[in-house]
């Protein structure tokens, strides 16, 4: 192997949004696949808010990334290189690869995608960690009834999207919010019953108005004001599910909690909190489910594609600005 | 019937902690029971935080006493006159009676206390609205499981030493958060593990120190900064039982909201809220369980009594400044 492989390390630990000098694009021969092991040639990488907050140092659901360490990252590649019974040269697999152009990884540690069903990059949306968050969160904690009004935030997003899309399956009526008109018509393309447009609209008055008979599950990704507008329209014995809180996460100031909390008292309503890998047990009943209904075009999916890996800092940056609609994915080699 | 009845009545909605203008003391000629009712001399009243929220305008639970209305209160007394069946002059009774000295009830919505098995001032504290609402938010949202660790903030107060208790008898590690050195001597008293003093230490400190393998359940009566503590010590899918928010009732500039609320999210956690009119229906069963551990000794009660009707505004304000140790009743007659 001659190949030369390019990472982005994290320097150091950002304050407020990430800059460049927190960044260090780094350069060294591409690694080679011990006993067991599999070398994946990367074509995608999929940008995640949950990124931000591995960035910071203490206490969370995993480790931080450490000082020097690759950027850890969902991506998406083909195998080039194989010591692994299970995989061979040609196959294309997703996991926990980081921002690299190459990964040594361990062959069962990565997931191998059919791209018969589905593009290579749907496998880092509604096929990868965004699909299955949506899955687990609307299911297991919002536990949708047909009839209930469901209201998603970030529903331009990947997770949101899906969100959406899985509770109109279930015979809710559901209501996106997003921000700006392009998301909003992308929103209603996928299906919502409704969008609320949380850059020109009022938000508690446009939700009062598109959930009349409040809201029955609400499943947050941003945090913030929208969180407290969503909380004071609960329906009675209403679950609100915390996947997220991407207008906190470069907050330098203290996270803003939400100030509606009482609502969950006068409701009986349940506010409760998730992250992916609390469902490791359950990828296989999400794939299954996901990957049936990708099958029958029920489930849309859309990926924002940007190009070029030395772009990675950059695009990430889209993320927390709200650029994005769907997906938001890396693709390592530009066309 | 000539004797006099006297009441206070709602005057004003306050702004802030209730003041001697919101109140209106009034007199008028004692009722007569009609067909079905009866008539109650009351003598004890319970003084319950969630009486500010009962002053507040605009959508609740239930709703707010209205402008010229009676206070509502949950009061004790004897009865004195019976059109009911199954109430007999000389029993004692217990119900949502209101702050005045005589009430004409439905015979149907008061319930009789038994005097041989505890004092009538125990049937609004222990054996009524606060050592249920404990009863139904530690055993059906708190879940507490042998083993684990509970803490309770207002442990000092009517609903806060029950929950710690009853807890105990589950086998779990209780701490109880109280303001002050004599309420956490009282909460000792009641056979808690540990008490953190709120006004003289440092909360989350102490809290570390004495949920080393932190917090599994945490029952929640006061709001503000103890609430986010105790999120920040929060175990893998721990529960958090939203009673109350007595440090927030009487904000001028709005509620805060925990901002360490992300917790739910890294630790699968939840965070639920209820009123005890949520569990109407299993009054039986309460009443039935703590009647029993009060019978054989297993649940301490304590009431802190004020005494003279025309002190309930002031007596009210005692909450609010966190004064009462045990459930705080009012005492129609002083002795």
């Amino acid at each position: 192997m001659t190949a030369v492989n390019h990472q982005f390390r994290l320097a150091a630990r950002p304050v407020g949004l990430p800059k460049p000098s927190d960044w260090e694009l780094t350069e060294e021969p591409v690694g080679e696949p011990g006993d067991g092991e599999v070398l994946v040639r990367i074509e995608y990488i999929g940008l995640e808010p949950a990124m931000r907050g591995w960035m910071n140092e203490g206490r969370s659901y995993i480790p931080p990334v450490g000082i020097g360490e690759v950027m850890r990252a969902f991506a998406a590649g083909e195998v080039v290189a194989s010591n692994y019974e299970g995989l061979s040269v040609g196959d294309h697999v997703r996991g926990l690869l980081g921002v690299q152009e190459y990964a040594v990884a361990d062959g069962n540690a990565v997931q191998k995608a059919d791209t018969e069903l589905a593009p290579l990059e749907t496998y880092l949306g509604t096929l990868g960690l965004p699909g299955m968050t949506a899955y687990f969160g609307l299911i297991d904690i919002g536990r949708p009834v047909e009839g209930e009004t469901v209201v998603v935030s970030g529903a331009g997003g990947a997770t949101g999207g899906v969100v959406g899309q899985i509770a109109k399956l279930k015979g809710c009526r559901v209501v996106g919010i997003a921000g700006g008109v392009e998301k909003c018509e992308y929103v209603t393309e996928l299906g919502f019953d409704a969008a609320v447009d949380y850059k020109s609209e009022d938000v508690m008055k446009a939700l009062a108005e598109q959930c009349p008979d409040g809201i029955d599950v609400y499943f947050d990704n941003v945090g913030g004001e929208i969180l407290d507008a969503a909380l004071a329209l609960l329906t009675r014995n209403a679950r609100v599910v915390i996947c997220g809180a991407i207008s906190q996460y470069n907050a330098t100031n203290g996270v803003r909690g939400p100030s509606n909390y009482l609502s969950l008292l006068i409701n009986h309503a349940s506010m409760t909190g998730f992250v992916f890998s609390d469902y490791l047990d359950r990828i296989p009943e999400a794939l299954t489910a996901l990957g049936g209904w990708v099958a029958s075009g029920e489930l849309s999916t859309r990926e924002d594609i940007a190009e070029g890996f030395e772009n990675f800092p950059d695009t990430l940056l889209r993320l927390f600005r709200g650029e994005n609609t769907g997906k938001l994915v890396l693709k390592v080699a530009a066309d």
